[in-house]
């Protein structure tokens, strides 16, 4: 079939990938499959996410920072089960508008992300498309076999934690899509860098294995999210809005808006549900993984995600979160 | 961030995926990953490959066909190498105008591959494009550790077979596109489904493992694609015209066109090298199987990839083939 394939540009784009298939079992991408083995008493732990441009990043976006992103959100998907990456497939849809040095820069953001996270690229599929750029991802990881952290294991009873800040990604992509003239400098350059980079907590997500009751990384909106553990676990969750962790960037941007906070997507944090017992195990992880952790709520019997103010009162949520899929 | 997402409809596909996530590691679609382990001593083979509309598939093709030619393009691969298939992610890129009764044909397809492949669907995503509709597959199949058959193995003195007949499916997509007017019936229906409806040779490429010294599936143009054995394996490949597996349906269409049926994509064959010795033990394999093969060249040393006439002449090839990627 013809796909407006320039293959002499594809044979490039060979030579910018090949490098990054670090792993025996990716064979230099010369292949038309890879090899992948949990190891003994493992499994593997794989998903898949796509990125469109338009969609989930813009078009002005750097590209190592696409690439990154890309990348992370998958990566995140692993830290928040508990399991250790290991590599990833790319499948690149690439307009012909993109340039030869887009991609190259694109490369060169997966290959720092491969070293931080000590990750191969594995293989995939480049192929035109007339549409817009397009890039799938499936990430795979591995846990001890039985070990991956669910979203349907919480208890009534249990206490609800989120990683890090909430809402900052949100901040970030409103600043720029020119939502608030004038707002410069460091806080600016720190929303912006929360919603470019997300930073999947991987270390802090393993030390919850055995621990979490059940956990997922916050992408969608906390409240969305926590909603997701809420149907799969059969429970109710209660969350305490004065205990939401935010940045001081974020209020400096938008004053202590729980509301938006909580219904901001793409934060990357892990948002997981633990008994009351495992409490101080926590406060040791987040200090050796020096990741702060807020408790934010608590699990109830019933169904469904309420947000409480200082005085126990639901706060109004038109719109809990980003309802993509 | 907004994707132009429709939740109800969205919820609505889901319904309509979640029965077909069978086995227990896909958790009914509910969690944000799946947990895929192969059996003892056994290692998972992992591909990706995208379908792009107006790219791979025409615009009008009937979706369940689309569905099942984008899980057998995948499953091909496996197949190719020796795996057995077990599952598959699917990441799914939708424009708004595709319809939800497309997308029920499309999972009603998926359906019907996955009995006959006795494979589950694992996971995946579903995003809005502004682009063309593009299908995303990661499939994952098996193979006793070490076993999965490369392209790299290909040696001085080894025969070289493929399966079935070759230049049905581009033969088809000639048809489809209005190439030959007046040509309809029996062997215009035959080469159209090869077009759409690949046929992975799942059973006989189990039967290799052991055997073959190097293997891969013809979509690209048995020509190109032989190149990548020889490429791989540092030899080079004579082909014998004459022996060349034509259908009767593409004779009826094209007369004896050698070089066309060698240069087609999308026939989803296994092309493949055996030491000599190993010749009867296929044939025993294409009878159980009930799949034919033919011995079509052989393996020297050197480079690249030769077409010899009846007279030991080299036939002239002017492009080897669909060089995508």
């Amino acid at each position: 079939m013809t796909d407006g394939a320039r293959p002499s540009e594809f044979a490039l784009i060979a030579q910018l990938f090949a490098p990054l298939a670090t792993t025996p079992g990716a064979y230099g991408l010369t292949d038309d499959a890879a090899t992948v083995a949990p190891a003994p008493g493992h499994e593997l732990v794989v998903t898949a996410d796509a990125l469109v441009e338009g969609v989930h990043f813009l078009k002005d976006d750097p590209p190592d920072a696409i690439a990154r992103k890309s990348l992370r959100v998958n990566l995140s998907d692993l830290a928040a089960k508990g399991a250790q990456p290991l590599g990833y497939l790319l499948v690149l849809s690439l307009p012909s508008s993109v340039s030869f040095d887009w991609i190259m820069s694109f490369a060169s953001g997966l290959a720092l992300d491969q070293k931080e996270f000590g990750i191969s690229l594995l293989g995939g599929d480049t192929t035109a498309t007339p549409g817009p750029l397009t890039i799938a991802i499936t990430a795979f990881g591995q846990t001890q076999a039985g070990a991956m952290i669910k979203r349907s294991g919480a208890k009534q009873g249990d206490l609800v934690y989120v990683t890090g800040t909430i809402g900052d990604a949100g901040a970030g992509l409103a600043l720029l899509r020119g939502e608030k003239d004038g707002f410069t400098g460091l806080d600016r350059d720190h929303l912006v860098s929360r919603y470019r980079l997300p930073q999947p907590r991987v270390d802090f997500g393993r030390a919850l294995r055995g621990t979490a009751t059940a956990a997922l990384d916050v992408s969608d909106g906390l409240i969305a999210d926590l909603g997701h553990i809420a149907a799969a676990s059969n429970v109710r969750i209660l969350i305490d809005a004065p205990s939401l962790p935010l940045s001081t960037s974020f209020k400096a941007l938008w004053g202590r808006d729980v509301v938006r906070a909580a219904t901001a997507g793409d934060d990357y944090e892990i948002a997981f549900t633990v008994p009351p017992a495992a409490a101080s195990g926590l406060q040791m992880a987040s200090a050796k993984y020096r990741l702060s952790i807020n408790r934010i709520g608590r699990v109830e019997r019933g169904a469904g995600v309420v947000l409480l103010d200082a005085d126990r009162q639901e706060i109004a949520v038109p719109k809990s979160g980003f309802t993509h899929f």
